[in-house]
């Protein structure tokens, strides 16, 4: 049996966003910028995938731009909104448990004469509110928070991060990273005082090299790649028309049927959750309330990559540390350390995360798995 | 019948290219920062698609890093040259007839304080290297310069450029957009003293979405998208395993008996311009000996965008000004502003462009539409 429990790194693509890449490779092949029918054809389905990504978010399809992921995304967003609003300040909040992919454009831009605040967490993960607040002053532009931090599942107070933000300065733009968070909860960026939203694709059975970028209309906000004007000048280059059509199919499947969709990663996150707690001295980092499809748990006596490998021996994938970032030789997560997990733990932790197509069966073969070979590996690591 | 003569626009996917693509969405979906199994076997692809780009220029793979495209490659290589030597210098040399991929981030550079100089060319787009003698300076830190013209087809003196550059100083960094070029000649950075050379994969029945940037071991530049660290640190995001793997095939296909596909498209542009010089008042803007895959046509007379709509209709798919280009409302182009074509010769342009399976039945048939249309145009147009 195989258990593919490492949804959050990333997903297996769906029947229909196959087909859909496959015939705008091979038929519908043209270049939207092209003049011709076959550009014309070519285009109908960037708009499509544009009007039904912006329906779940219940946005404008001129707010939504289409990225090469959300690490792009989330550079053009602090950049773009960095660079678009240094007249009126270089001040830059963020929390201190973002990805590689806020953090790293970040360190650039304080490089470029930005002072970047770090916002602490509580052994949860949630951002500490009071500190945001300590934090704004009138050189603040831009506020980035995560809404579903990729690592435990900790889920982010977004809505009153905005509404302490706006609060304060109307025109500091918000960003949110929704990587983790888009097809598991519904976003509504306009009721979360949110002026950009950063997707990735192949977070939800979409094409890897897809993602979007939204931007609220009025929202200043430079771009981060220049050329032929494409995406109305925001961002260049030839639309990737097979990654476009792709997401929109993705994201149109992520919100259909969304309540079963999420009962059903609950419901996984909870069976697991009740059999990690039955194994001695598990850990269980996550919190059941917060994020459907990630369950963080130490296995306390055991090193994560060691179980990490016993595990795919028997054909069960999960994560240590963060799939998304390729840093092999530093496993020690910054969120673990965050929330103050001891070092044994953090050394200790695996990362089970779900998706839709995610069963029961799969959640009781990964706790067999786990029950035979953690106490061997205990009994081994000790010697 | 068919003829799709707009290839440097874009190509339709080859077969196996397809067939890898779907296999990496499908089968092999792992993220190759994925510590286990699955993430291992995709990095197995995006590593032989680096050795298999790698071996077509003759470079180490270390130098191959994938991106979302040509225009991101562009971008790149130019805001990420210029940015990590702006202590040397704020002076970039590029040409008057280069892409909007490469135009527009300097623009951007030129806001943030660089200084740019543009290359004239002679009536066949040719650069003029005198006047890059001239220009070269002490301040001058980055050189940028197409292989093939995207418009004409003419092709610059890159490894004279790249003579004169590294012999007033090493130092100087040699961008060249070979974005026309690739699959279509023989190119060797090392050979031509090129330290950066940008490629699309959907120019070459690739993926759209996929493209690189060959950056020379000890050149000096910076990211551009920064986060998980992937591709050494320099591109990050989670590699984009289906276009990786497409592009290295259709790098490795393009290169595959390439004497007989370049022939091949040499003998179409030959086929075509003999035919177009039968057409009375046609007048054929590209040279023969220029690029083999890009003939360029003025018929005065006849409005270039009227043309090609009628051409449309009879199932021939050709380009007005850059197809690359989306600014639909300005179809004059800079390219043949700066060969000095008097202006209703650029009103009437229209650009045919070839890969190689370009048959000579399509062009034959798409003479035998223009011998049909142009006299009727012309006389609909005069009244």
């Amino acid at each position: 049996m195989e258990a593919y429990l490492d949804n959050s790194a990333t997903t297996r693509v769906s029947e229909d966003v196959k087909n859909i890449v496959v015939k705008t490779m091979t038929e519908d092949y043209g270049n939207p910028s092209s003049r011709h029918q076959k550009g014309v054809d070519a285009e109908k389905y960037v708009r499509e995938a544009r009007e039904r990504i912006a329906a779940t978010l219940k946005v404008d399809e001129r707010e939504i731009y289409f990225t090469s992921g959300g690490t792009e995304s989330n550079n053009w967003a602090l950049i773009g909104g960095a660079l678009a609003n240094r007249r009126a300040g270089n001040h830059i909040i963020t929390t201190a448990v973002e990805h590689a992919a806020v953090l790293q454009p970040l360190t650039f831009l304080q490089d470029m004469g930005f002072s970047i605040s770090y916002l602490p967490v509580d052994s949860c993960g949630h951002v500490k509110l009071d500190a945001l607040k300590e934090q704004l002053d009138q050189d603040t532009i831009l506020v980035s928070a995560m809404y579903v931090n990729n690592e435990v599942g900790a889920v982010e107070p977004i809505e009153e991060i905005g509404k302490i933000v706006k609060g304060y300065n109307p025109d500091i733009l918000f960003h949110v990273d929704a990587i983790q968070a888009y097809g598991k909860y519904r976003i509504y960026p306009r009721k979360l005082g949110t002026d950009m939203l950063s997707v990735s694709g192949h977070k939800i059975h979409g094409p890897k090299g897809s993602g979007f970028l939204y931007i609220r209309e009025k929202a200043k906000v430079k771009p981060l790649i220049y050329g032929g004007g494409q995406q109305r000048g925001m961002r260049s280059g030839t639309d990737n028309v097979p990654g476009c059509a792709g997401l929109g199919v993705a994201a149109m499947e992520a919100y259909t049927n969304f309540d079963e969709k999420v009962a059903s990663m609950r419901a996984c996150k909870k069976r697991l959750i009740d059999g990690l707690n039955q194994i001695e001295g598990a850990y269980v980092v996550s919190r059941l309330e917060d994020a459907p499809q990630i369950v963080s748990c130490a296995f306390p006596g055991v090193r994560s990559e060691v179980l990490l490998h016993a595990l795919e021996e028997k054909g069960v994938y999960v994560s240590s540390g963060s799939a998304c970032s390729s840093n092999r030789k530093v496993p020690v997560s910054s969120v673990l350390q965050e929330i103050h997990l001891k070092p044994e733990m953090q050394d200790s932790t695996i990362r089970f995360s779900f998706c839709d197509w995610t069963t029961p069966e799969e959640i009781d073969y990964a706790l067999k798995c786990l029950n035979e070979l953690v106490p061997v590996l205990k009994r081994y690591m000790r010697r």
